[in-house]
């Protein structure tokens, strides 16, 4: 299963936990487990607070910081040096406990895709094991 | 399944390797991997050594020297916003590979839970798969 | 299933994309899922470009800058403090999705053995889930 999401900015938190959601509503395939994967390595998974939209704000300003644009070796080739180093430190996915084939999220998890290379198209597969 | 864990400072790692062990133990399920995932979005779970306590120390030590207390947007609603951005790039859950339906970790591995904004009361789902 | 990687530096991120697949291709095993780990503290495993190796050199001069050696708690019973600090970062083990128990990685996602602590022999633990 698949989820397409067309990011908007260079670096970016969108929250797909309603997709993720509806997704699994509409699968007949039962699991212990889900598992959310990008196929991509200049983004990332991150499951966290989505209610108030700062703490999004926060994780991009520390990687922003820390990981700023424009010093890295991959940057002669192609000007994303920190976006690739940004989705190796976040992973390209996280697993998630089911239970009755639903999320186990607590109340402030949020699933999010973390994009650190847009605007682009994303594809976030959706694998229940 | 699930392990209830009382932790006592604001920043801590509390070894959860024997209890996960026991929770096994007393399970009939079987599967390949065990997946051990936090329903919080202000701690999250590590995998690494606990023999010499001055590890857990260090991890400590590089977030709070990476990630100060105070700086964030969201400590504006709640004065936690540097828990959250810890609890981001650690992430809520780790997979384990089975065997037998024993844990396979190396000699120098723990499983600890890493609390970012304690004394809480946490979760700690461990799920078969 | 396992595989064996000699390292030959003291960090150094080596890429074991091709030796996964072919540890794949000889199985009978099926799955959804495939988890590949190390039971290792002072080293993790990274799923990122490895066409352009500028990237994984990318990853280590961050590591290295953000973690430096020799000024841990851990330092003084083991030369080693930073590895074990950037291990807990990268985390041990990462889940991939399998497809017709082919691997479903993006074009530019490859899969790497991040070494923290070499030259040493590693054993990198392939589980299909």
């Amino acid at each position: 299963m698949e989820i397409l999401i067309k990011t908007t900015r260079r670096d970016e938190i969108v929250d797909i936990t309603n997709k993720v959601k509806e997704t699994l509503k509409n699968s007949l395939e039962r699991g212990k487990a889900c598992l959310i994967f990008v196929p991509h390595a200049t983004c990332g998974i991150i499951i966290n607070e989505n209610t108030d939209k700062a703490v999004c704000e926060d994780i991009l300003t520390y990687l922003r910081q820390q990981i700023p644009k424009g010093v890295w070796q991959h940057d002669n080739i192609d000007s994303n040096g920190d976006s690739h180093v940004k989705a190796s430190i976040i992973g390209p996915g996280k697993v998630i406990p089911l239970e009755n084939n639903e999320l186990v999220l607590g109340k402030w998890q949020a699933i999010a895709l973390a994009e650190f290379d847009g605007p682009r198209d994303r594809r976030v597969i959706i694998k229940i094991i």
